[in-house]
């Protein structure tokens, strides 16, 4: 039987188990704390942090969190930050969650203030299918009945106004009322999360967390995998699929994107693309998710922005197996793909579209392996496709300013195998998208959200992801405009010892937005900051949590990307690099000029 | 006739002849752009600085922001300490609104981020009847209608998640679409806005904003002030609250709440407490919509909270006339306000309370005019009331210790007539309750909502507004964990050249919290930053825009004090005083008590 099949079946049986003890009640003889039953299943589902800011309706729960042996409470400067690090930290942890705690930030009976802090971060991992559990501490279930007008409330007796902005932006929510509920509430939404990739909410009421509920459930694991596909259909779906591959000769390309890496498909499509040899490529939002330094992969597919020659391969192939797809604007050239629907195959986390047929319900977990069976037999025919090599290009430029042309390339000697290498929306997300990163390395980045500061906060998720995974270092690419969004939760990376490194490009302000539009306004410039001295006060204040510098010129940059010391330091590191106003990637220009045609800004 | 009611007629006039140009179509000869449309009314609002982020969708608008005449762009580091600036300016610039301009951060066709990064901020204005306006640059007319999958997008095609989560927290929304009825859903909102003083939210599309919409309509003024009272029911009101005056034999306590400020009222109430001799104490989000050197005031009520003297006078009063009264938990001693409704007359913006009679539509701010004339032959009587002396108390105290009991009064003697003193949710907001400020200066907390890292932001928008309105010093008492949250904005402060002086409490940690739960939990610790070189940092990279101090002893603090170079600078100038980790001021002790009980957080 194929293993993801068998996990599929494995989670059915759970999941009647778990249905049977919500129906028939529960031994009543080990009953446990609703806090630490919740706090159970999130060591369950490998949470070892959590992050948030304590609050008055947090702080009894967060005792148990505190207390509890594998969970560390990591404390944010301020709640967005703690939003974006959850997210980072899912998205770095494959099959786990980011866990989020919020309340309002005083004293006593309040509640709604922390929470809509987050709502941004929450919206992003919603949008980019990331899981992630928002528990909210609320005042006291009583307290909930007799509505007094409390701080932090909007004062007009409305306790739920928060609630249905929540529900805007998660997939499931468990408003907690009582113990004996809770279990099974906990355990739907947590499950939705996994299953599902998207954030869910969670309302603990002060006195609720220290009720008793049963402990038997736990006994019982978490579902943490969609149901199994209609055999019937998906036999059905892989004859389809073979016959359309038979037709196109083996000339056959595949794409992978997102959804790949957010439902736990990397192994099988790794599989798939090994025993097939089919040329593939990736989408932005994809990178890494197939080993960059692969030989059959072709780099980055992104529409009329892609390289001319990886644009050509990728649209004149007969058939393309789209896997994961999450066709945004910036993920897809500003919706420039030229491949037509009739050549195209796309595999999802719980449907399949086989030209214009939707076929709902049908998984690629469990598909991949059954039709790479299928189709290893083509793996010759599929090795004579030639597909371009994917290598920096370092440009020779006679002077010795550091532009966009010459730094990205650049970098690429820098990464190592297992690097975390996090890019902030705009200039360093596109700007990174033509370096080949290593073997096993991840890259984030937010590109369909596309928050600003996002990196800020998640870099601190991603960092402690890291040492869960035993990964290497964590390498942040920010500008000086986004960095000054979430800039305080550098001190809760030094606070946490981690030893990210961290390049500020300085460039003077907004510049993605100059590309846009005021390419000289006075609304595009930002405040000049002291980069270096930043870490030293930020916490650093004996100094030796921390390096920073500042580099300005190709020479110097070189320099130190070639020390061993910065390379394999052993405290966080900062580098300010003075690059020009008016400098921007290859591909952010091509990007900013398609957006100009679509949004008209003036007459 | 009063002043007050033939404000109120003069709007009635300015509202049909807008009704009439609405349903009459107007004279397109001077057609103008709605972005200018919507800047023209702002102006007319007394707005001159506008807050936000500038992204994608409101480039275009952001060249007419900058190029108008009167209203400066201010830019802030981030959207929600965008959206506090806004709700401090609107605070201190009464009768005027706070702007603040929203989108997504980055590129092209996107919306959504940067508004929900402010939503915290709204909230809070919208709980503490605030009268901002929050504009969000979104994408055309036409991408509305096509819905592609646009980055800031949640990828399912919804476009109105963002829409439906702002309806929560403002009273009026206006989502233009066209430029025919633009003029009239701008003056709208903005109206509802100003009148009832809560937040209003506008959607302006990027191809919108450069649409000609009649300029015709500009000729009639905004409708600023309600209604008229209907003249038989107020005549009935105030008959009723002169018998019940007489029925007390003249023995009535004013007590002034936030309302009062909120909707310009303090005019009226001045004139009534002059005229009628009353004695007046006013609630904590009222402190300073009194003259608190007036020598019929006698400091702040807040329950069973207030000092021993304070609460015996006003509730053992015979009648209490509550004027612009919120009472919410922080507000009002956990709700220990020990006044029967047998002995309340309560003035509200557009409702009057009679003991158990509601009399809806009867303003407070027509009402009080009339009803002073009718008072104020009691005056000798009323004068006979012994109002307790409202003085600070420096305790003698034997060591060097910065105590919170020391500190507050100490400060007492520092503060200068029309000196904006801001503080903090908390130990600040608390501590400060108990100190006398000087005539005409202006108190701000956000006291109801409580979002800890408020002031970091509001800091900014009332020091701009203090400029417009001539006042003096600009003056903000924060904790080390609280400005954590916003600290970034400490940056815009330094860019626009203001002078505010800020002092940091650091008692290394969440104290408010400590004396709630958890008093020697690591979740109450914070990172200790080197406060002393964070202005360096954040901007004053030559060291002539700012001064940093620390003063660890009383006498340290008393010297800096009296020194004129500190009291008169000429640039922003930042104090850390450090105090002792477990200290807390008196009234936030008596509170976290008092909360405990309402608040179970363990077993």
């Amino acid at each position: 039987m194929f293993a993801a099949t068998e996990k599929a079946l494995e989670a059915e049986i759970s999941r009647l188990k778990l249905a049977l003890k919500t129906s028939q009640g529960e031994d009543k003889s080990q009953d446990i704390y609703v806090g630490n039953y919740l706090l159970a299943r999130l060591e369950e589902l490998g949470v070892t942090s959590m992050f948030g800011v304590p609050g008055d309706f947090n702080l009894g729960f967060l005792d148990l969190v505190e207390d509890h042996p594998t969970i560390d409470w990591v404390g944010n400067c301020n709640e967005l930050n703690a939003s974006y690090a959850a997210d980072g930290y899912a998205r770095v942890k494959h099959g786990s969650v980011g866990a989020l705690l919020t309340t309002s930030n005083v004293i006593l009976a309040s509640f709604g203030v922390g929470e809509l802090s987050a709502m941004n971060g929450m919206a992003g991992a919603f949008s980019e299918m990331v899981p992630m559990v928002h528990i909210a501490g609320v005042p006291s279930v009583r307290q909930h009945t007799t509505k007094p007008m409390l701080h932090h409330t909007l004062g007009d007796g409305r306790y739920d106004a928060y609630t249905k902005a929540a529900e805007q932006f998660t997939i499931a929510q468990a408003i907690l009322t009582d113990a004996y509920s809770a279990g099974a509430e906990i355990d739907r939404v947590l499950s939705d999360c996994v299953v599902k990739g998207r954030p869910v909410y969670i309302t603990l009421p002060t006195d609720l967390a220290y009720a008793k509920t049963p402990s038997d459930r736990l006994k019982v694991p978490l579902i943490r995998v969609p149901p199994p596909n209609e055999a019937e259909t998906e036999a059905f779906v892989i004859d389809e699929i073979v016959h359309l591959v038979v037709e196109a000769k083996g000339d056959v390309v595949v794409l992978v994107d997102a959804c790949t890496i957010r439902h736990d498909a990397v192994d099988e499509v790794h599989d798939l693309l090994y025993k097939t040899g089919y040329p593939v490529y990736c989408a932005p939002m994809g990178k890494t998710a197939v080993d960059e330094t692969y030989e059959r992969y072709g780099g980055i597919y992104v529409g009329s922005i892609s390289r001319p020659e990886v644009k050509e391969k990728v649209e004149s192939a007969k058939l393309i197996l789209s896997i994961g797809g999450l066709k945004s604007d910036f993920n897809s050239g500003n919706f420039t793909y030229s491949i037509p629907i009739s050549r195209t195959v796309e595999l999802h986390s719980h449907w399949t579209k086989i030209r214009y047929a939707d076929y709902p319900d049908i998984g690629m977990k469990q598909l991949i392996p059954k039709l790479t069976a299928k189709l290893e037999g083509g793996k010759a025919r599929a090795l004579q496709i030639e597909v371009p090599p994917f290598v920096a290009h370092i440009p020779e430029e006679q002077d010795d300013v550091i532009t966009h042309a010459w730094f990205w390339p650049s970098l690429s000697k820098f990464f190592r195998p297992k690097d975390i290498i996090v890019a902030e929306t705009g200039t360093s997300s596109f700007g990174i998208l033509d370096v080949p990163l290593p073997k096993d390395s991840i890259f984030l980045a937010q590109i369909l959200w596309g928050s600003i500061g996002w990196t800020g906060g998640s870099t601190l998720g991603a960092a402690l992801a890291a040492k869960d995974r035993n990964m290497n270092r964590t390498i942040l690419f920010i500008g000086d405009g986004s960095l000054q969004l979430s800039v305080q939760e550098l001190s809760t990376m030094l606070r946490k010892g981690l030893k990210p490194i961290i390049f500020v490009l300085n460039n003077s302000g907004y510049t993605i937005e100059r590309y846009l539009h005021g390419k000289e306004r006075k609304y595009n410039d930002i405040m000049n900051w002291k980069w270096t001295g930043l870490l030293s006060v930020l916490g650093d204040l004996e100094g030796n949590l921390s390096k920073s510098y500042t580099v300005s010129t190709k020479n110097e940059l070189s320099e130190l990307l070639q020390s061993k010391t910065f390379a394999e330091s052993n405290v966080m590191q900062l580098v300010e690099v003075i690059m020009p106003k008016f400098d921007a990637p290859r591909a952010l220009q091509v990007q900013a000029e398609l957006s100009g045609k679509t949004n008209k800004y003036a007459l």
